[in-house]
Parts: C-alpha cells; sequence; structure tokens
C-alpha cells in the first residue's frame, strides 16, 4: 500500500464548491470516509469519527473527504436523500458521490481501491501513497495516532520512511456492510 | 387525554400483511413511535426503544406500530427509502406511511395526535384512550413502567381508573425534530 | 419465591437514621440491591439502575434499599471505605452491611438469599415476598416492567396472583462477581 | 512545560517488581495516569483509557505509568484498598502510591506538577520533559494524536521543536476530583 493511491471518480460533490483531486491535496494527509447514508455501522459510528477528525486536526494538516460509495439500494440512496441526510447529521466535510460502476453495481473508487464494504477508512499521507485502509470500526485511540504518525512525516523525509504506519488491510471486526463474498 | 384516541391515516403498510386500526387492536396495549427515517434522534434512540419493546413484551398484551410522519424532506424520504431503511437497521414491528396533509405539510395522524415532532412516542391503553405522550427521550425504565401500568389495567376495570398513569403531554428533553413554532 | 423473602441481617446502615426491617417495609414493592464497592459490574450497572429507581418511583410505592454483601476482599471493603464509596458515588438510598457469615465468608443475608455473587436485584413484593431475583445486568426496560407489575397489585388482590411477574433466578449474563462454584 | 519533569515520589509500588524513575525510563514517552481508587471519573473514564494506551502502543515506545494521589478520604483509600481495586478492574501497569504530603494532604508528585485533582493525564516526552498534562477527560481520538506525536519525535531531533504538540494546562471538562479552590 505504499504505491501512490488511485485518485476517487466522483459524479458529484456535496458540502464544498472547490471539489479537490487527490493530486490537489497532495502536502496533506487525507482521510477518506466511505460509506452509505443507510449503513447502520457508518451512521452511528464511521460517520461521527469522521467528523470528530475534521474537528479536531488543522485543515492544513489533515483533509476530510467523504465518499458516498452505493453499492445496494440504488433507489433509495439518491442524491436527493443525501443532501438531506448529510444536512440532518451536521456533516459538514467534503462528499463526493462514487461514479457508480459498470453492470456488478460497484462503484468506480470503491472498486479501485478494492474496499470490502462500508465503512472503509483511508488514510494517505502527504505524498499521496495510501498507508492505512480498514473495513468496519476503528477505534479512536489508534486513528489518532496513524493520522499524527502521518502528519509528523515531513514530505521530504517521508520518502524514505514507508513501513511504520503500514498496515494489512483490515479485517471486519464491527457492523458493516460487507461486499458479496463473490468479491 | 382519556379521551378515545384518534385513529391512523395510513397510505401504505409495510412490515407486514394485516394492517390494523386501533379499533382492531382493542384488548391491547398500543405503543406508536411516530419517526422520520432522517430523524437523527428516532434512529439512534427512539426506534432501537421501540424494537425493544417488540421483541420484550408478549404480543397479545402489547402491539408495537411505527408511523413515518414526514412533514420535511419529503422527496427524500420515500417509500422505497423506508423498505430500505426498514431493512438494513432491522425493524421488524409493523410501519404506517404517515397519510401526507394538507398545503401545511404536516401527515395527518401526526396533526390529529398534535404532535411536536420526531420521535413521539404514544401509549394507548386496552380501551383505546391515549394515555401518555411525549416527544423526544423517554428512559427505558420509566417506559417500562408506563407500558406495564397499562398492562396490568383489566380491559373492564380500567374504565374507572384512568388517572393514575395519566401523563401531560412531555417537554422536549431529547434531540428531537420538532415542528416549526407556529404549530 | 412466592414464599415469604427472609428478612435482612444487617451489622450497619448507613444513608439512613431510621433503618426499616422488611416487615416494616409490607405495603411497598422493596428493590433490594446487593453489591460490593469493588466489583465493577456494581459500581457502572447495578448501583447507577438502583439509584435511577429510587429517584423515578415514588417512595410510598417502592423502597429501594441497599446491600453491601461483601465475600471477599474484606479488609479493603470496610465500614469506613464505604462510608467514603456512597459519598463520592452520590447513593442517597439506605444502605446496609450484610452481617459477616460463618467461616466460608459469605454473609448472612446473601446466603439466606442464595445469591449466585453481585449484583443481584431482588423484588419482594407488597406482601413480603421475594417475586424476582436475578444476577448481573437487568435491563432498565424489564426492571421498571417489573416493578410497575408488582406496584400495580393492590395489597389483597396481590394474593390470588403470584404467578405473573413470578422469575426463575437468572443466568448470569453480565461482568458480575460470581460466588466460588462450590456454592 | 518543556523543562524537565519532576519526578515521583513514591511509597509503594504495585503491579512491578522493578519499578523505574523517570531517568529511567528517559527515550520513552511516558503517560502518567494520576488517579483516586474513589473518584468516580478515574474509575469509569481516566483508567480505562490509560489501560487502552498500555495495550495499544509498543511499550518500547510508551510507558504507562498510574499515580494513586490520595488528597481525601486517606483512610478508605489504603494500599490494602488499592491492591483489591487493581485486582478486580483488570489494571495491569505499574502504578505507584504517590507519597503523603505535609500537613495539607496534597501528596508529593501530585504538588510537584501542580495537579487541580483526579483524574490527571500527564505526557512527558522522550527527553523526558513535560509536553501536556491534562485535568479531567481527554477524548481518545486527541490522546492518540498527542502520544504519537512524541512518538514520532527522535530522541535528537526533539531538542529543536518542543511547541508543536505543546499544550497549556488544561480545563476541567470532566466528573474529575478537583483540589479545593484554596489551592
Amino acid at each position: 500500500m505504499t504505491t501512490t493511491a488511485p485518485d476517487w471518480r466522483i459524479s458529484e460533490w456535496l458540502n464544498t464548491s472547490q471539489p479537490s483531486s487527490l493530486l490537489q491535496l497532495r502536502g496533506k494527509v487525507v482521510l477518506v470516509e466511505a460509506f452509505q447514508m443507510l449503513c447502520p455501522g457508518c451512521v452511528s459510528d464511521g460517520l461521527p469519527q469522521a467528523q470528530r477528525v475534521h474537528d479536531m486536526f488543522g485543515h492544513d494538516d489533515v483533509a476530510v473527504v467523504g465518499l458516498h460509495s452505493v453499492f445496494e439500494h440504488h433507489a433509495a440512496q439518491t442524491l436527493t436523500a443525501l443532501t438531506a441526510f448529510l444536512h440532518e447529521y451536521r456533516i459538514s466535510f467534503p462528499v463526493g458521490v462514487d461514479m457508480p460502476g459498470a453492470a456488478d453495481g460497484i462503484p468506480q473508487t470503491m472498486a479501485a481501491y478494492q474496499m470490502r464494504g462500508t465503512p472503509t477508512l483511508v488514510l494517505i499521507d502527504r505524498q499521496g501513497r495510501r498507508r492505512f485502509q480498514h473495513f468496519g470500526h476503528v477505534p479512536d485511540l489508534r486513528l489518532g495516532a496513524e493520522i499524527m504518525a502521518l502528519v509528523s512525516e515531513a514530505p521530504a523525509a517521508a520518502t524514505a520512511s514507508t513501513n511504520a504506519a503500514d498496515q494489512p488491510t483490515g479485517v471486519c471486526t464491527a457492523a458493516g456492510c460487507e461486499l458479496p463474498a463473490a468479491q
């Protein structure tokens, strides 16, 4: 996971008038929270946690981006519904709608990151490399540490030390919405 | 609140093939949970509590009925979206869609009960009389007691003693979705 | 469990200047919360719940009594320590120190009730009969219902209907301090 | 707070056969959790959090030390009682009993650090300098970040950058046991 993270593919943005590509965020640590508005674990756990990160860390250091990666209930989780949902749940960070995929219904960014379901949390370092990815619950204590490990890296110095915070893709430990086993 | 409770006005039922009127439930204690699927306090608090009541009390004594009383975000909180929501949140009791109202957007049952917003919990006794109504959070300890007070009433004996568990309409003590002040 | 509950045997009382025997409380529903001040499940769960009952129900109907039933760490859980503990944790209902037992270290009231450990919650009806006993966690929704079922019984009418809320001794479902298996 | 942290003054150690001075821990980040066994906020919040840090971070990088700083209820919070408490609450990191103070009852380490009460959390960097001190609740997300900021510092490189994670003494935001106002 130390190669450059694939950019997201977004059909619509909410909560921002100036959507950013990953390349434009180069130099910051990026937290991507992939979710579905009807995924209980995302609503009770993943999204409030992402909001806490957005509220606590300086935006020059850490950028939080939501990714609405719908792989089920497409007719229910529409752009209109998502807009109302973000308003009611007081989500203030930018959220992109993951571009619908081909016949299998898996949206494109989700597929590019080989996510197992929602919620999935991804951390990308200042140089644009994916360093952490986890499906399900991540304890706050660990997430704070993982983020700060990346924040503490100087953009240049980071090149040489990629293994410290490197994490294998997590095993599901919380009530997440896992993709079909065929995946 | 000791007069006969107004019957609900429902456009669609979910989670049941045999929808009941209040009259048909006469003889049981009825818990009505009025909610909106995009109301955070309903999702985190009111609906899980109603499900606990449904799971704990015998269905011969207590009938739990959900009421989807949409007064905002009408385009988002559709029947399709509600169906997906109930599935994902494992809500198993019958849910009726409160009949849309006139120009003000307040659905008809909500208006008939003069509810202040969602979540609102209503208890109706074995004789069909409204005995408890509260907007916002109700502690489990109190709800268990309120329900059992009504369950303990014999259908006949109840006629004479209506004031014991009678409760004034509650003041909002939790993060609920209140109707506009004009109401 | 429909025979008369054994009276408690207490060496010291705290939080009251007028300690009551069970006989003196006849006519009220009595909740006995047996605990140890160094039992984590008692501190986080059982005692706060007993305090909620004390705060919510009318004291003419329901009497809450704590029972400090020490069967381990006798040198740590002294009367001095208990006094400080009750003060810091804002426990306001009467608490009796369960009379030390014989060689096995099980205090006398605990033994008389054949409790399995702490926390144990006991409900005694208006006629002095034990109707509910549970070791470990009791959900608030259920406890509210169990209490109100007993409150709703008229002192006289209760004689004939003893089986409605009768409960077998519970299985441990929470982090309680169980007595040694030999018990 | 960038001067060398005062060493602790301890009368007894528990959970360790090899007590360490701060000097001996030089090179590691040190978390000091000052508590009292009868302080509710310590029991429900501070101590479980310190245990999570002990469980999550590598012991070559982070040393967690408990400090039993008793300033009230001296007769209740004895060494015997503390020993039983640590056993029942499954606290596994070393705990030192803060040396009793003079006439005012404030123990010596607590006084040297000018703590306001319990729980107080202190972070000391790899070079032995106090960098963070907070009375009351610290969110896990922030604590994880504060610890990792110090862990990420090389022992030498740290000399030049002391202000990044420097924190003023916190204002009380949780149910802690504050020292008398005269302090």
